[in-house]
C-alpha cells in the first residue's frame, strides 16, 4: 500500500527559496584578506547566488557540470555553495594546500569545467595551470583586476540578471558537489554528493543537541568550506537562519578570537590543532576576550585529547563538542553528547565519555567488527573497524572501482578507524587502521597512546607508530616533539604511561624530534615517520 | 551527474533500532485507568513491539494490511506505532469521539483487518461492531479478561518471540499509518503516511527551536495519539530517547498538572481548550504545582488566544509555543517563534508574534491565495487561503478522487485556512474558508472577532458565524457564551470590539447561548450554530 504523501525532492532549492523568504534581514560577516570586515544581507546573498546560477549558465555550465573553487570562508563561497548547485552544475571545493600534483590529478580527475579562485590564491593555481585543463577562471578581487584571460567575479555578476532565474526540476539523487579525500597513500579519491544526501544531512544537525544550530545562533566556521562542506554548517546555517561569520584567510588565534568576541559569537568549530592554538591563547590572556555568547566549540577531524576539553571547561567556561565524521560521511557520524544521566555524573566521568568521539546521530547507524567480519561486542573494550551506513554515506569513490574493498558484501562503509563502542553505544577512537600496530597477534592503539603523551606537561606532540620486530612482528616507537624550554626523558615518559595502559602496549622506544611531519589537513604523516623509523631507532635518546 | 551515496530508505525501522541500542535504560510511563503508573524501560517497549510484529504476523497481517486502534496515549500505543508499520501492517488510529456511525465508516474505509482497543473502550466498539467486519480483535485489558471471542493483548505477546522478528525491506513511500480528517461536513477522509514523510516530519520536529526535543526532555503529550500521530511526538521522542509520559484517559486539569509536576516534565502539547483549563487551575493555586521543569506548552489544534498565551507567561513563567498544523500535513506546517530580533522587541510586539501561527519550518513551503488564484502579498494585511506543499503534505486522500479540488494545478494543498502572511512570513489565520463572512463581497475573518470577544472577562467561549443577509450576502452573528457569575450586554461587547476592527466588521446581532456545539475534537460545529441562527436573531438580546 503506498502512502499519498507529495513528490517532493529533497534538494537545496527549498532551503535556499526558505533563507530568502524569511532571512532577508539577517547577516553573513566576511573577513577580507586586508582583514577588513564585508558584511551584507542574506538578501543580497540569495540575489547575488541566483546572479551567479545565471552567469554560470551563460558561460556554458550544463547539468552536471563541475564548478571547481579554490576560496577561503568567505561569502563569495557561501554563493557557489548555492549558486552551483541550482545552476545544475556540480560544486567541487577544492583545498588549496595541497601539493600541485595532487591539484592537478584533482582537477583532472572532476574534469572541472569553471573555476572560482580567490585572488589571494592564484599563486596557488599557477604551480598547476599548465598542466589542467578549465574553460573559465572566475576571480573574486580584492587589490587587483583578474588576470588576463580570467573573469572578475564582480563583472561575471553584473552581467547576469537575478530575475532571470530558475529554478530546475532536480532529482533529489542528482550530485550537488563534491570534495576530495586526500589520504595518505594513493591518489585522492572523489566523494560525491546527491542533493538529497545534503539535506538530510543538514536536517540531522540541524537536531537539538549540542550542535543544534537555530536562528538565533552566529555561527563561525573555522573549518574550511574546502573541506567536506565546512561540515556541513553552511547548508544548515542558511536553512535556519542563523548569522554567518566568515573567517577569510585569517586563522590565527588572535584573529579568530577577536572575531569570536566582537561577533558575539554562539558556535564555532573546527580541528584540534586550531582549538590547541586557541587555548593556549587564551591561558596567557585569560581576560582578554569576552567570549560569553559562544555556547560550543565544536571539534572534529581528529581526537581531541581529553585535556583540551577540560582545559576549555575548566579555565574558560566554555564547551568543546566532540564530533567524528569523514569526508565520504558528509561528514556528520557521531557526537559526544552526554546522556541526561552522565550530565549528573562526577567530572572524571563526564570528562571521560566527553572525550569519546560519542554516540551516532539519527539515521547514521554504526557497528565495529573485527578481522573476522564479525561484530564485536558494545563493551568498551573490544576493538574493531567502524562501519558505518546512513543516507549521506558514500556508496562509492568516483571513478574508482578499485576501491570497493572500502564497502562490506553487505553495504556498509569500511570507516578504516579502529574503535572500541562502549554499552552506550559511544564510540571511542583507538587508531586507524592502517596506524595500528600489531604485536603478537595483538592489536595496540597509537591514539591512545598519543593522547596520553599529550597530556605530559612537557610534551608538545607525540605520534606512536609500528616498527618493524622480528618476535612481535610490529613493536610501537614515540616519536616526541617537546614544548620549547620543557625537557623529559624516555624514562619519565614510559612512568608517565604505564599506569594506564598493558605493560605490553609501552613503546620500546622514544625519539625526540623537532616536528611531526604533517599533511595537507593537518594530520600527522605517519607514513613520513614510518619510512624514517624503520630500521629501528635512528639515534639516542634525549636520556 | 548522479549522487554517489547509499540508498538508505528512509523507514521507521533506524528509528526504532537508534532507540534499542541506545536508550534501552530511558523510561516510558503510562497512567492506567485506576490512575496507578505503569512504567517500563525503552528496552522492554523496544522487545514488546517487536513481539507485536511477530505476533501480527502469525495473526495473518500482510503488507499493507490495516490494523486500527481504538486507545488513549498509552504506551501499548507506543507500540502499536512501530510494532505495526514494522510487521508490514499499516496503523490506523481511530478516534473514539467520533459519532459510531462515522466509526462504522472509518472501519469500512479502511478495511480494518484487526483492532487494538483498550479495555475502557470496549463500549465504543460495542455500538457500531455490527456494521464492520474486524478479523481479529486485541484487547488491552486492565479490570477485566477480554470477552469471549477477543484477543488478550498480553496473551498475544506471550505467545511471540521477539527473537523472531526481522526488519522488512520497506520502501520508503510505502504506507506506515493512517488517520482520517473529521470535517464538520461530508464523510471524515483518510491521509495515508509513507515512511518517508514520517521519518522527515520527525527530523522537521527534532530540530533545534522552541520545540526541538532531545533526549534530556521529559515529553507529556497530552494530544491524543489517535490525533495525527500525537502531532508525530511519539516518533520523534523515540527517535532521540526522551522520556515518555503518557496521561492515558485522564486529561483533567488536576490529573495533568499533578503528572507534569511529579515527572518533572519539560514540554506538553495540546489543544486550547485543555490550556485553557490548565490555566484556569493554576490561576486558582498559583502555588500548588512545581512546574520548574517545564520549558514548552505547544498548542495547537486552532487558534489559542493571545490572552491565553499571556497568561501563562505573564502569571506562571510558562511558555506557550502556537503552532499550526493539519492531519494533511502530518502535521507540523508552522510554529510561531520569536526570530532573534523580535525577541528583543516589547511585550506587546512579542505577544502579537507569538499569538500568530508562525512562520514555517525547514521544507513546507507556503503561500496565500484569492479567489483568482493569485498570490496575495506577504503584507500582513491581504487575506488569501493557505496552501501548502512539502514531503510530508498530503497528495490526495485514501479512496476519495472526488476530493481532488482541494489540490491546486500546480500541487499545493488548499489548506481551508484563510490567512495573512506578514513581511516576516508569520502566518495569523483569520478563518476557516468555509466560516469566512462576505460582506458586500469584502471578507471578515470570525476568528479574529472570536479571540477578541474571548479577551472580554466576561465571556468564556464566543463564535461569530455569517447569517443571510440580503443587503450585504451575509452578515457576522456572534453566539456568547458568558462566564459563570459574570454579565455583559451586546452593546458592552460592541464597544469593546470597535476600537480594533472595521465598524463593517462588528457583528449585527450577539446571541448569549449557554454552550457552543462542539465536533468530536473540541472545535466549534459553526453548521450547527447557522442552522440555528439562520433565519436571523433567536431571541431578544440580553441587553
Amino acid at each position: 500500500m503506498d502512502g499519498l504523501m507529495m513528490e517532493y525532492p529533497l534538494t537545496l532549492a527549498p532551503i535556499f527559496r526558505r533563507a530568502e523568504s524569511l532571512f532577508g534581514h539577517k547577516e553573513i560577516v566576511t573577513r577580507r584578506p586586508d582583514k577588513s570586515m564585508h558584511r551584507y544581507t542574506y538578501a543580497a546573498f540569495a540575489t547575488r547566488s541566483k546572479q551567479l546560477s545565471v552567469a554560470l549558465q551563460h558561460l556554458g555550465i550544463k547539468r552536471g557540470d563541475r564548478v571547481g573553487t579554490l576560496c577561503w570562508n568567505q561569502c563569495e563561497h557561501l554563493e557557489a555553495y548555492f549558486g552551483v548547485p541550482l545552476s545544475g552544475g556540480v560544486l567541487h571545493t577544492i583545498n588549496p594546500r595541497l601539493h600541485p600534483s595532487e591539484l592537478a590529478y584533482i582537477v583532472n580527475d572532476a574534469q572541472d569545467r569553471a573555476l572560482i579562485i580567490d585572488e589571494t590564491l592564484l599563486p596557488v593555481l599557477e604551480k598547476f595551470r599548465a598542466d589542467v585543463k578549465i574553460k573559465d577562471v572566475i576571480v573574486v578581487e580584492h587589490a587587483a583586476k583578474a588576470p588576463a584571460g580570467m573573469i572578475g567575479y564582480e563583472d561575471l555578476l553584473a552581467r547576469a540578471d537575478a530575475g532571470a532565474f530558475a529554478y530546475l526540476e532536480l532529482d533529489e539523487r542528482e550530485a550537488a558537489s563534491m570534495c576530495y579525500t586526500s589520504g595518505t597513500t594513493g591518489q585522492p579519491k572523489g566523494v560525491v554528493y546527491s542533493h538529497r544526501a545534503l539535506v538530510l544531512h543538514t536536517l540531522g544537525q540541524a537536531a537539538a543537541g549540542p550542535i543544534g544550530i537555530q536562528e538565533s545562533d552566529v555561527i563561525l566556521p573555522v573549518v574550511p568550506m574546502f573541506h567536506v562542506n565546512a561540515w556541513g554548517l553552511p547548508f544548515t546555517c542558511t536553512m535556519v537562519g542563523a548569522t554567518q561569520i566568515f573567517p577569510g584567510p585569517h586563522l590565527d588565534a588572535a584573529s579568530l578570537l577577536e572575531g569570536l568576541a566582537r561577533e558575539h559569537v554562539t558556535l564555532t568549530a573546527g580541528v584540534p590543532t586550531i582549538w590547541l592554538g586557541l587555548l593556549r591563547a587564551l591561558d596567557e590572556q585569560p581576560k582578554a576576550y569576552d567570549l560569553s555568547s559562544l555556547r560550543a566549540l565544536v571539534v572534529g577531524g581528529s581526537a581531541a585529547p581529553k585535556s583540551m576539553i577540560r582545559g576549555f571547561e575548566e579555565r574558560h567556561g566554555l564547551r568543546v563538542v566532540h564530533a567524528w565524521g569523514m569526508t565520504e560521511t558528509t561528514p556528520l557520524g557521531t557526537v559526544s553528547h552526554l546522556m541526561s544521566d552522565l550530565e549528573r555524573a562526577d567530572p572524571e566521568t563526564r570528562f571521560t565519555f566527553r572525550a569519546k568521539q560519542g554516540y551516532a546521530v539519527p539515521f547514521v547507524e554504526i557497528r565495529a567488527r573485527n578481522d573476522a567480519a564479525q561484530d564485536v561486542p558494545w563493551d568498551g573494550k573490544s576493538m574493531g573497524e567502524l562501519e558505518v551506513r546512513g543516507p549521506w554515506v558514500a556508496r562509492a569513490y568516483y571513478q574508482s572501482p578499485e576501491s570497493k574493498d572500502r564497502w562490506t558484501t553487505d553495504g556498509w562503509f569500511r570507516t578504516g578507524d579502529i574503535v572500541t563502542i562502549d554499552a552506550r553505544g559511544y564510540v571511542d577512537i583507538q587508531d586507524r587502521s592502517k596506524d595500528l600496530i600489531k604485536s603478537g597477534g595483538e592489536w595496540i592503539g597509537s591514539v591512545a597512546l598519543e593522547n596520553a603523551l599529550m597530556a605530559h606537561p612537557a610534551v608538545a606532540e607525540a605520534a606512536v607508530i609500528a616498527i618493524p620486530d622480528e618476535k612481535w612482528s610490529e613493536r610501537p616507537l614515540a616519536a616526541i616533539v617537546l614544548r620549547p624550554g620543557k625537557t623529559a626523558t624516555a624514562e619519565e615518559l614510559r612512568l608517565h604511561l604505564a599506569p594506564n595502559f598493558p605493560k605490553w602496549w609501552l613503546p620500546d622506544a622514544y625519539e625526540f624530534v623537532s616536528e611531526i611531519p604533517k599533511t595537507g589537513v593537518g594530520k600527522f604523516r605517519k607514513t613520513a615517520l614510518r619510512a624514517r623509523f624503520a630500521a629501528g631507532k635512528e639515534s639516542a635518546p634525549a636520556s
